[in-house]
């Protein structure tokens, strides 16, 4: 077991979950560190994750009627300047371009870190009357914003995104349309990740340098911290990318496992692999054509199911010689490792339903442990303490001040991470000056 | 007419092939010039055909397994300055991050102006044995190379491209990779695209830098220029950019022109749209299912046929009043304005053939188009004579001397395009020296 050893040492994640998570995202060989500072590769698993992502959530922003579009990657510094409070927000974050093509430039140009600017100015003359408007762009891209600390898929130098951008002829639109953004990362985020969220208003503080106000969904990470998986701004509409890690378990994959000793075990086995596999390839999912693979490497059991238990299949169906004579296979959940024994015949025609009850245990599950990691305080020194050992969303009144916002995140590192949408109204009193509320805000530690 | 007037003012094909194209590049909404020196903004129509490009090319790719991963835009000035052939055909064209995050960078970092020197550097690390070969990588990516002279989608500053690079165990194995690559090429662009185009391999004067030999497939633009629409390199293999405005044509798509003048005669017509689109929706090609729309905007016909004639729609279908009584409509075919009665019930069923068999014409008209341009040249002044009046492709004789080549590129600003895999052996003399030679090779002027 040479090559199998690594995975033993995988940092355990209730000891410390960023190392937890590091070592899961380079020895599923999801991503790997560059030679360029804070930039990573995207290996070939998780580019597939990255594409199967990609092509779901496209789904549903074509479905809305955007086109997709694509801008320059450069935007110059004198158009970057136009918007005072926009490039006070990101130029601490930018990487200019000085030199190129053998000669010092004369107008720098920033590598964009978000597109609202070159935008704004390229489709002044596209708009000529209201029968140009909607004007709804959606933009698949990469762009770059100088961090100081970096992690893999959460954040980086370099990363690639969605953003949106929309153009309407009323206010109350725009409004609407905003609205449309959010629910279209909430369905992907629920509906398609089994990640639930929360949607809400962010606070002034929290809000996209020069929107007029800023909508997001929140996810919490296995850590109880918060992950912001989602904006939709008014002025613009710009998607944020999503949240990486805890899409692992909601693929829609299958690996099959033939078990063989010796040669005359691995026939048997083959024997019924090809009709298996000619079956599993008409089996269609909720989310498409049903993903699987035959692993077939000289490797031992072991290695292999610790490799595709790593790489987040959720399910597993070993097949050895006993089940080949008894014309079963057993159908191995990863979720909780239960294990079922199922009639050969009938294995393609039962995975759909299986795929389906994981997709809502997954889901089920991260409600549960979201719940069971969300508090609701009342008071400064319960918030304070309850933040310190046990972490996680807390639900406490905010009196609506920039002013207690900020003490109480230079006093804990909590924010605002979003004034909930679905909130019930209820009257209370701000955990900093005591002045009136009417609806409990989320504050949390955030990634 | 008013807005309809912009079609009148596209320059003539014949009297001034750039300006024409740019023409129909902006005016078909395709793309549009940029606030950034030498920066396209690829719009909505554009885009689509690029991302139906782009899938297809990626489904053959897969096919040959290729797994797509992504690599950071930046590339340390130290990696791109360890391969000196290589850095000393890119540094003229290299944009150059001298500062980011508010400070000066020791180390520049440059936009890839192409992917090898960060991938070699990177991949050492993966391969360990002859276990972990072939590596079959394949990107989808931006990348930036400082253009003097621009021209819309065929060379831009910065450009959307897919580049393979894959590493073997054996050189033949190598070979036989590049082999598969160019087949990839070939296949979109004729089968896909029907695009002719002539492969083979470039002189050690066309060759990419860096490369031990270089292979492409070559294209004839309507000014009789060539376009090198795609190479495949021993030592990584990379994929250039395709051939733009030829793609025009070929699209799968239909557009269903209602006239009607009243507000009867326009429920008239709407009465069979209805049932027409239910069929439309069920309709499959060749390459999928068929992409069609109905046009109900306020606009006179004329403005319609216009507006989808230069968008290149295939094929258009008139509906007015007579033809719905008749139980007909007229299917106009804009490669040579045929035009055919089909009653209403049948049109579904017949698109197929209809669009396969303008796909073959389409095909056929090209390869034609290529053959009346093409000139079997055997002497310098013939050469000098025919490339000055007629241009095209010239099939003359070449001793495999750098200094012949030059010669001519110096004297006639042609190069020699491909070495043909298919040409003919035939004992000649070469064109400036008079020594011997085994085949004939391709010289064009290029884009």
């Amino acid at each position: 077991m040479a090559k199998g050893g690594f995975v033993t040492s995988i940092t355990r994640q209730s000891e410390d979950f960023p190392g937890w998570y590091n070592d899961v995202v380079l020895k599923a060989e999801l991503a790997a560190y560059s030679p360029v500072r804070g930039c990573m590769i995207i290996r070939a698993y998780g580019y597939a994750i990255w594409e199967s992502m990609r092509d779901e959530l496209d789904r549903h922003i074509k479905a809305t009627g955007h086109s997709n579009v694509y801008f320059p990657l450069f935007v110059p510094r004198s158009l970057l300047e136009k918007e005072a409070e926009h490039v006070e927000g990101f130029d601490p974050q930018v990487a200019w371009v000085t030199r190129a093509g053998g000669k010092d430039l004369d107008d720098w140009l920033a590598i964009r870190p978000t597109s609202e600017a070159i935008i704004a100015d390229s489709v002044k003359d596209w708009i000529q009357s209201y029968r140009d408007l909607p004007l709804l762009m959606n933009l698949w891209n990469n762009v770059v914003r100088w961090e100081l600390r970096t992690r893999l898929f959460l954040r980086t130098t370099e990363f690639l995104w969605q953003e949106a951008h929309t153009f309407h002829a009323t206010e109350e639109e725009a409004a609407t349309e905003v609205e449309t953004g959010l629910e279209c990362y909430r369905k992907v985020a629920e509906d398609w990740l089994a990640i639930p969220v929360i949607r809400g208003r962010k606070s002034e503080g929290e809000k996209f340098p020069g929107a007029v106000y800023t909508t997001a969904i929140e996810a919490m990470m296995r850590d109880t911290k918060a992950l912001q998986a989602g904006t939709s701004h008014m002025l613009g509409q710009n998607f944020a990318r999503s949240a990486g890690i805890e899409f692992l378990d909601r693929d829609n994959q299958l690996v099959v496992v033939p078990i063989a000793r010796t040669e005359d075990e691995r026939a048997a086995v083959e024997s019924v692999l090809e009709p298996l596999e000619r079956h599993l390839a008409e089996v269609t999912t909720a989310s498409g054509p049903l993903r699987w693979q035959v692993d077939r490497r000289e490797e031992s059991p072991g290695f292999k199911f610790n490799h595709w238990e790593l790489r987040g299949v959720p399910f597993r169906l070993e097949i050895g010689p006993r089940d080949v004579s008894a014309g079963q296979a057993v159908l191995v959940r990863r979720l909780d490792r239960a294990k079922e024994t199922l009639s050969l015949d009938r294995i393609a025609s039962e995975l759909p339903a299986r795929l389906l009850s994981c997709q809502a245990d997954l889901y089920r599950r991260a409600v549960e442990f979201r719940d069971a990691n969300s508090h609701v305080v009342d008071d400064y020194e319960t918030f304070k303490s309850t933040l310190n050992d046990q972490g996680g969303f807390l639900y406490a009144h905010w009196c609506g001040q920039a002013s207690c916002e900020r003490q109480v995140n230079e006093e804990t590192g909590a924010t605002i991470r979003v004034i909930p949408f679905d909130g019930e109204p209820e009257a209370g009193r701000c955990l900093i000056d005591g002045r009136p509320s009417a609806q409990r805000v989320v504050f949390a530690r955030a990634y």
